[in-house]
């Protein structure tokens, strides 16, 4: 197949390293459980798949990189202060260009879903292991598709609302959790010229990500965010001169610009 | 009448210092000229007007002083980036706890509306001081009240679609110009419990802000931007304990927090 | 107080008619019981209550009526289909000008709700009296005043997702139900001038709309939704003439229009 | 290839019949038209492309036809009121369950476009032929790839605001009018499982609809509306029997409800 989705599965990968716990549930780290869960769902091999984590030189997220990433997947928990604000500017305007992002579960204090959001991105948590059930809320919606009424996962970290997120452009899941709160677990957003999808599941103790439902919502999620155009001169802010206008004008009053000077920033 | 509406016009003050043409049209600062503005329309002295400047000692816009403001008006221009990101990270935090906020013209670039937004919020230009229409969206807007079809200015800074935001919740105005190009001029937006209004115009060379209709908008602005109920804990992101569940549940599986700890961010 | 909020309860009063349970529950009514519910928060007078039926001539909601109404809250059930589709343009046509509309519960499925939404509006239900906790998503906003971080409902009918509406502009409640599901509880919406709010609380065989807390997010939600402007010229789609264009243009070109025709509708 | 989108044209084709100066702009009708111009840029054969009027029985969309169909393109004006209602009734709902919807110039006032937004859809205009520049407000959107800054066309009908429409998902034109005004000209909705595209250029008597740039943009948000996967259980509202909640739950409780009964609408 000629169409290829470039996609990048970022992990701050430091549970993993600490705590035996996580360790012994994702052995090579919740990236490998996540390339290899939507991998063996890309039967057609559209997908080019690659992960990248903390520790590399520029978080392995070089401008080169970037450039080349159609889709971009989120895992942070612990580190996120970690993340330089210099990558973070990036991925925003990679973003704006047309990335498509994928942030999960503990993901919503990254400092570049907070960077998207503008918001709180708060929210409340308890970590007791209790039923949740995502409810699907749109059954025709890219995200949800091979997916039925609902997920069901018997061991989850409760998130529960108020979620500090603008309102979301589509809601495609809401969280039940046994305990009695409610989550919007699911949740897409335009941003400039890429989609963000925000997808709840995934405490690293519990084994989420080799759950083969959740990686068919990933991997549904990356085809929903991939868009093969690029707005590469998105950040731009070009003056028109005055000759170029489309319209013929003449030149009227004062300014506080030079001739050709380049705007305030 | 009892109830006050706190409002801060805060203007960085740098060109009207610098620039000759501009302190000949605002001597006094154009934050004074709003404040003049507005407050001549206030005939039920509801609004309790403030001016805050870049020079003061945190920008004037200290954590006491934010707590007890309801709107805060926002001038930049040429010094964006001298403004310190513990001041922006303080008036996000307000906005999201309802603090309403109004972004004016070439505040666009500002961090405090980038931080908002998370988009590019970038525009075209062009400095020919010609016509501009603002025609209103909805003649039923609060912000449109007093008003007619469309606001006529003669003499105009353009700026240009593509305009790099969110799909704003509601359009008040769009512009037509002189030069052939258009522009969302008028868009709110919801953020945690706080209003945002950006309002396109007033270039510092044009004495855009002696207009009384301009007056009028901004001050139906700050009365829709009032919101009297805050969210104090909007950032909080609160720990609920096992036995303190809505639902009764028993602790299962593992953790990676130790109790009591906070969540990472 | 000078400022005055007309507000109409319409109900469509059958189930109180028909079924001893209901009649038993609500004996004059369910607009009586939210009549006296919301009046009795009304300590500072400002709103001027009435109600209307589906039995009365034109289900009490003529032109002169609506013409003077700023909210309206809708139940109804059993009978949607009874209502008058003349009645329906005429309410469709008040919102959009800016009359406030309320619609509770299983008005749902009204026709008018359907109308302003342009979607199934359809939803689970199961009616088994279970528990209900409807969370409060956004702390800081008007509906939400005086409410803490959820409302607790001993015996609910459930209703469960997914809602067939358009996203809300804003969300202001989630619902958890003991069997298990979800439900946007509490949506709002701006439509032309007007703004709409969804309440799900609300079946006939519990006592719900006796429920003080209840009547706190109805009040609130009257306030809200009130909007002191009018657009009455909403629905116009009038003609400029050429000699009547903002900026001087001749005419070009062929026309379906004979001189001062109306356009089609 | 094997994945094929199936489109069709709909057209009231009546002006082509009835206007001479129509009629010689588009002998064969709009419908052809616009069938020639997108079939031309289908280069790869994925568009099964048809048409259907006005005057075919059931307006030549059954429900057995519409059920095979992707996207939907509309173009009506002078006929709006002789669309059955049972007609619009169907092709709205296929457009919850999935089906796009691209509603053209004067289709601002059909019934299905109404229908689907709750709103007046109102305007002004103005037919003098004069010049309209469409801005491009994302370029990156799936609907403004190959259309450089703006489009312009040298004669056509104005269509000003207000556009009395709910705020659109995402904004892809807006429109500057050598008259002086502006307008929403290209705007995108989620319904349901469906997406709608508003398009404003096409009056009848201007060669709009031979004009390859207007067809790009037809192509492109044909390609955009569709969506493989379908919700056909969309305006279903399944009751969820005690014994089949998700968590074990015991009925409380009166009822208005029989034992298996289907709810009220």
């Amino acid at each position: 197949m000629s169409k290829e989705i470039s996609v990048v599965i970022w992990n701050e990968n430091v549970h993993e390293q600490e705590n035996e716990l996580v360790r012994s549930i994702y052995p090579n780290g919740i990236h490998s459980a996540i390339a290899e869960g939507i991998g063996s769902l890309d039967t057609d091999s559209e997908l080019r798949i690659s992960t990248a984590t903390l520790q590399e030189p520029e978080h392995g997220l070089t401008e080169e990189r970037l450039a080349k990433t159609d889709v971009l997947i989120w895992w942070g928990h612990r580190a996120h202060g970690d993340v330089s604000e210099e990558v973070v500017d990036r991925v925003q305007k990679r973003v704006l260009q047309g990335m498509g992002l994928i942030v999960l579960h503990s993901g919503h204090f990254s400092k570049i879903f907070k960077r998207m959001m503008g918001t709180s991105c708060a929210l409340k948590w308890r970590e007791a292991g209790e039923r949740e059930r995502l409810w699907v809320t749109n059954h025709g919606h890219p995200i949800t598709q091979g997916i039925g009424e609902c997920i069901e996962l018997e061991n989850t970290e409760m998130y529960g609302e108020p979620f500090g997120i603008p309102a979301p452009d589509e809601q495609v899941f809401i969280s039940w959790f046994e305990g009695g709160e409610v989550f919007r677990s699911g949740c897409c957003w335009h941003r400039g010229n890429g989609k963000i999808f925000y997808f709840r599941p995934g405490h690293e103790t519990y084994p989420i990500y080799h759950n083969e439902t959740i990686h068919r919502v990933i991997y549904n999620a990356v085809k929903w965010a991939y868009n093969p155009s690029r707005w590469t001169s998105v950040m731009d802010a070009p003056n028109v001169p005055v000759e170029k206008a489309p319209e013929t004008i003449e030149l009227k009053g004062g300014s506080v610009h030079a001739d050709g000077e380049a705007g305030f920033r």
